[in-house]
């Protein structure tokens, strides 16, 4: 009988199912309502632009095309589609600059294969996209603090790193609308992000997935703007890589996100896609491809009343429903808020409670901490949830919370 | 400005394009006759059945399921009808058994990722696949040769292993009319390796790509199938994981593949998965199984009989054109044939002449050895060639390989 473990040798071998997913596995009850899951309302999927784009490609001259194997790079015109996208963000480049990827997870991948080595420092905010930390870990990194607000020196992170037995690597972050937190990172940061950076001579990653997804409030420019910005306009001389998915915009299912980065970079990241899975689904690049040249524009407009209308009714909810002592965020965009609770209140814990006594789920804000911070916090999304939903959901959460405090008090 | 090679840190980020890869991306000149691609023939997939179950997936009630996320294991109805096709060769299983994949390619990264730490020790034949040894590479393994035909004894793996500074983790190889060789592994060889596994204790790897397309001769149990049975029909308790793939049968462009093996190793990949690339696509999950539950047998067969004519045209091609001295693999089935040169022949070079003087094209046999030997060997493809296409191609290769022959006799 094979022993299995004897034969693991990594940290990809080593990882175990984290409780918190293994717990929200159980909420699949039709009576809970649940804020837990960061996913797209499949509703507002736009599910008849793209029967009719598969029925294209597939009755016209493509479709074989679109049924081989084709190039790593990505289909040639969707590339080009994101090229027109691109400079309208501010960001000018080549379809050279593009690679097409399986959702933009999978560029987290690659990254973590390609810059690091065992004990390598990744520069994190606290709290971070939880699969991104599930990406990296794969690479076995140690992670570091991004606080670009701070005034901490390079050379304090460069000397932590060679205390942790390597360098830093890149600095990882979801500058709109973050996942967990709902949060923008002004200007200002993105500037000290790219001085700190420079300073550092490491990468920066931009997780842009909810950059579509604006609802008000003044657009800030992307982090490879401005520093395409800084480097003469030459997109070829920056080292930002800013990753992009039709995920929260078009529809998940296809598996079609991309990254826009330095021409060197990007041949790199075709040689790894090329060792790892050929390249992304050729039919379904055709098929995003075309959907986004017919309803792009539009299909956003939609999603955004949707989810902005949601938005405003959480926060009214909690507003109404939240006893003194807990604070949110109130994002300008996206599809979370983020709640921090009274100190010594534990999000795990919490949720154990709002699943068994109220019939609510949301995401204990440790999982998003790579220190393992964080108890006090817990992150509620509003994209799948209706009025109804939220209005009672917060309701009862603001009935636990408050249970809670009167019995941390006792 | 960016300095990339700075950051960069891994063997994957020092990856380099190979020189031959290049040479045949020339090769798209319509006047070539090229037997480079291991591709299969467009001609043959089965379009009105892919097209006509997209149609019914996005115009049913399963619509939004096939947009949404979905699961890191993969789609149930198709894992299940896998788990029936496991059955019909010889390997009972159950769905937890079954990973759903973006291709076969992406099991081989996957692999890499759990088991190789640098320096370990990968066992693979002389030649074997090309694109597994980019996805081991990764990880930066050592190779050593597998030879289950000789009796070389465990102890010695064990010990070159140590010398290079790891372990043994794993035994690949292409059992059925191998990539690139087209020769089938005798089941006494599959005895003998999964002997020498069990005084290893490591993993088997079998790479099933060309399972189905077996045109005439005994088939031959598959290794997992053995394994299972020394293991009183449990397979959970055994060593080998079998990788299989819709893109030799249905189409490459859905990218969709499995793996099926022990459940305790099939949980580690799914957590590897979900933070890899979070799951492959639903949408070419569902299409793939009701394009196989509806006309698997009948494309099978289609296949089959389009290479297997194709096969021995260019068998007797080779009789008819290849001077004495030159050997070439029978294959059973698959989509290659394996050229063997007169020693100081060197395939990579006679490419070079073949493109320029005879517009015909093959893989040199170099690519597919970790050793870098092989030298007086060629891969031809006979999957999308047409009858005057092998004929006037192998008239051309005997006449080139006849020149060389003088030239070096000169």
């Amino acid at each position: 009988m094979m022993d299995w473990e004897k034969v693991f040798a990594t940290r990809a071998s080593r990882m175990k199912a984290s409780e918190i997913r293994e717990l929200l596995k159980l909420l699949e009850q039709p009576d809970i309502i649940s804020f837990a899951g960061g996913i797209p309302d499949a509703a507002l999927f736009p599910k008849d632009a793209v029967s009719q784009a598969y029925a294209k490609v597939l009755g016209g001259e493509q479709a074989t095309v679109g049924l081989q194997y084709s190039v790593s790079e990505g289909y040639k015109p969707l590339r080009e589609w994101i090229v027109g996208q691109m400079a309208a963000l501010g960001i000018p480049c080549k379809a050279e600059n593009v690679l097409i990827t399986s959702g933009s997870q999978q560029v987290l991948d690659y990254l973590g294969k390609i810059f690091l080595s065992p004990k390598d420092t990744a520069l994190v905010t606290w709290p971070t996209y939880m699969g991104a930390l599930g990406a990296f870990n794969a690479y076995e990194p140690t992670y570091d603090r991004l606080t670009p607000m701070s005034n901490r020196a390079a050379a304090s992170y460069r000397e932590d790193a060679e205390k942790a037995g390597g360098r830093v690597k890149f600095a990882y972050c979801v500058p709109e609308f973050s996942n967990p937190t709902g949060e923008t990172m002004p200007q200002q940061d993105r500037e000290r992000l790219l001085d700190l950076a420079d300073e550092l001579d490491i990468a920066v990653i931009e997780d842009a997935a909810y950059q579509s997804l604006r609802y008000d409030g003044e657009s800030v420019p992307p982090i490879l703007a401005l520093d395409i910005a800084r480097n003469g306009g030459d997109i070829d001389k920056t080292r930002t890589l800013y990753c992009g998915s039709f995920s929260k915009t078009l529809a998940p299912g296809l598996r079609v996100g991309w990254v826009v980065a330095a021409e060197s970079v990007i041949r790199k990241l075709v040689l790894v896609k090329q060792a790892a899975d050929l390249h992304s689904s050729t039919i379904n690049q055709m098929v995003i491809g075309e959907v986004a040249a017919e309803v792009f524009a539009p299909q956003v407009e939609k999603v955004k009343a949707t989810y902005s209308a949601r938005r405003d009714r959480m926060l009214a909810a909690l507003d109404k429903s939240m006893p003194e002592g807990v604070e949110w965020s109130k994002p300008e965009g996206g599809m979370f808020v983020w709640v921090t609770l009274p100190k010594g209140m534990d999000g795990a814990e919490l949720l154990a409670r709002a699943i068994a006594d109220y019939r609510i789920a949301f995401v204990p804000g440790r999982a998003f901490h790579a220190d393992g911070s964080g108890e006090n916090t817990l992150r509620l999304s509003f994209s799948c949830a209706s009025f109804e939903m939220i209005d009672e959901g917060m309701s009862r959460l603001g009935d636990l919370v408050r249970r809670e405090m009167v019995k941390s008090a006792a």
